[in-house]
């Protein structure tokens, strides 16, 4: 007996980190009641997947047996010149040339999440500390958990984090003794994941000259999360964050194209200073050594086809149609309900829900049995909370509009609204 | 001054470890001399790389608008279904249907290096020891680097890693309070990478009933790399070390079409233990929650129109030529030489070369210089060694025959026997 208790898996310290992230059983939920309507899932509209366009690209890279060979042969770590060559010209194009951008300061990656995940295993130690806005993207919060550091939650509002609020945090820290642990702020500053918020200008300088003065201990970096940058439905785009960072040496940029052409192909980017050009090539060649190289080359003719802007043009006209039925069905069912708010996106994949004071929309709470015996999945938004600085707030949810008909989201917000009635 | 100074990237542990790999300067070398005949570069071979096979399977998904759809969208972490049906069906028939192996046990990562990282990460805590053939996998060492863990090297020979030495080194590891941190032993066990040999049957089960009994204080786990064992030219296949793991619980396959199809497609894959299914996929959620979905079904649609088999009788035509090719040049021109040393592999795409005792085949040693002198590129042996247990063997050095012609192979050899002379 001890000797088979003796032989057992001793879990890594990684691997105790990283285990029981709380959306899996969000995902059983899921998986076991398929015929609930899903406005949790963050998947993108099925209907408008770019098949015609990637076969285009396709044809026109297999037309040439030497363009097809090479892009069903190894590539390099950083990624296929092309693309990034595409990148730095559409950012520049985007935000301007200052500060300058080089192209060995462009990394290719398996969608942004893994640049996420190579930026905060290069810049993070257990028990440091990341900045977020509360609420903010909850795979997020499971990558810096799975790395032993601390997620501290930092006030927003409907433009998202705020600076004071920022300001006072680190302020905080610094009485704690924790500056020194404090070494990125997380934003998502175009329609984020789950509030669906967008960072105005004057707020973007004003968090990147925060980062700066308050790098007292050792850079305070802000990485910016940019992958819904594409999907914007109403206003006009805002500059990156990184356009105030003269320097150069503060914002780091994760970009995809998963929401903005195809999660299926899978291809982001990362916009990095120069100095975590070598680290995060360095956490990547030990990953993967290079995203396929087959995705790159496809995304690469997608650009120089000229495929993506019409696809861009398709799905923003369709996520616009859908975020105007949630929002409609949310004005027609959820807007008597008392206590219940949201604000109107500008773009994005989600909307955030804040209800009644005391309902708690937790997996354990009444609202989410009461969702599901009607026959709708949200993301309960205490997932989105930091379990440090601002307090969770139970009593909210995110809804997602990517994946259903017009019809389907109607139908959704009108079940939440009875399930709303039946628990509050 | 000193605000600059302290504001300062800092990297993070994990940065510091995996900083400064050696092989990014023969990377460098090969790049600023592109004249080189590289017998260095561990790629696949342009010519036979399979452009209509993937043009076959891609028009077979995408004449389905629903199914390219579905190979466009998200897909799950461990993995595409039908493709991991298809791993099992096919893992069952080279390797008899015990111990049983389940669905749920097999996910899908980019590459079987991805799947190293997965299980590496499940597996090590800093400080912790991974036995290794001496020598082994050079990019797997510095995985093991980057994670503040140690690879201790174990003496092999023609057959692979010695499982007396194994225990050898079992026992050392204990007389020195150091087998608590012994976590795994890595094996490749099918024309190994860089030493060409393949372990035989009776030493695949010695390993594993070795780390079975000698997992006194935890489980040791077996990791078995089996990127090539598709590439055999000669001989017939052998089973799996997990056949002899009755009990399922200590060996880790990696397996991969990289080698076998397409490194640009980049499909690996794992199949794990039960208690590694959680770690493995809690890891892959926070890095990339899934491989691109498009590559998986990709891979699923070539092994559904029996298109793999095809494809492999072709490569292993053609590298067994390119293995014929080096070893005869080899014979020609190396075996004249005093001191100088090889085998016959079976299969893979590697031969490894023993040099006379005393000759640095070292980026800084003589053999190295009077190479690129004669225009051709090796990987020193060095690299190959854990920096612990078995002494580093510079005398020693690994070709590739998987990218150079025929001819380029023959001139290669003739070019590094000219360099041996001048540097001995």
């Amino acid at each position: 007996m001890t000797a088979t208790a003796t032989a057992e898996y001793l879990p890594s310290q990684r691997a105790r980190w990283a285990g029981g992230q709380p959306i899996s059983q969000l995902m059983a939920h899921a998986l076991q009641n398929p015929d609930l309507i899903s406005l949790a899932v963050g998947f993108v509209d099925q209907e408008t997947l770019p098949a015609s366009a990637a076969a285009a690209a396709w044809s026109s890279l297999f037309q040439d047996p030497h363009t097809a060979a090479a892009a069903l042969q190894y590539g390099t770590t950083p990624g296929h010149l092309p693309l990034r060559e595409q990148l730095l010209a559409r950012t520049r194009h985007a935000d301007a040339a200052d500060p300058p951008l080089a192209l060995e300061q462009i990394v290719v990656t398996a969608g942004s999440n893994q640049l996420l995940q190579l930026v905060s295993e290069s810049l993070l130690d257990p028990g440091d500390i990341v900045l977020c806005a509360a609420p903010t993207y909850f795979v997020y919060l499971g990558l810096v958990a799975g790395l032993g550091a601390r997620a501290v939650g930092v006030a927003s509002d409907a433009a998202g984090m705020i600076p004071d609020a920022l300001e006072e945090t680190l302020a905080r820290c610094q009485r704690h003794g924790d500056l020194p642990r404090v070494k990125a702020v997380y934003l998502v500053p175009y329609f984020d994941n789950p509030a669906a918020t967008t960072v105005p200008a004057p707020r973007r300088a004003a968090i990147v000259e925060l980062a700066k003065r308050w790098s007292k201990h050792g850079r305070i970096h802000v990485i910016s999360d940019e992958a819904y940058r594409e999907l914007r439905y109403a206003g006009e785009d805002l500059p990156s964050p990184r356009v105030w960072d003269e320097e150069g040496d503060t914002v780091i940029v994760a970009g995809s194209f998963s929401k903005s052409f195809s999660p299926g192909i899978r291809v982001g980017w990362g916009l990095l200073p120069r100095h975590l050009i070598g680290p995060v090539n360095d956490q990547k060649g030990n990953a993967d050594f290079g995203s396929p190289n087959l995705n790159q080359y496809l995304m690469a003719r997608v650009l120089e086809l000229g495929l993506w802007e019409p696809h861009l043009a398709r799905i923003r006209s369709s996520y616009s149609e859908k975020l105007k039925a949630m929002l409609a069905a949310a004005d027609l069912h959820l807007a008597r309900l008392p206590g219940v708010e949201w604000h109107r996106p500008q773009g994005g994949l989600y909307v955030w829900v804040r209800l009644p004071g005391g309902l708690d929309a937790g997996l354990d709470g009444p609202l989410f049995d009461a969702a599901v015996r009607e026959g709708v999945l949200y993301v309960p938004g205490e997932y989105c909370y930091p379990a440090a600085g601002e307090p969770v707030q139970r009593n909210s949810l995110r809804l997602s509009f990517g994946v259903q008909s017009c019809a389907k989201i109607r139908e959704g917000v009108e079940k939440l609204a009875r399930a709303l009635r039946a628990a509050g």
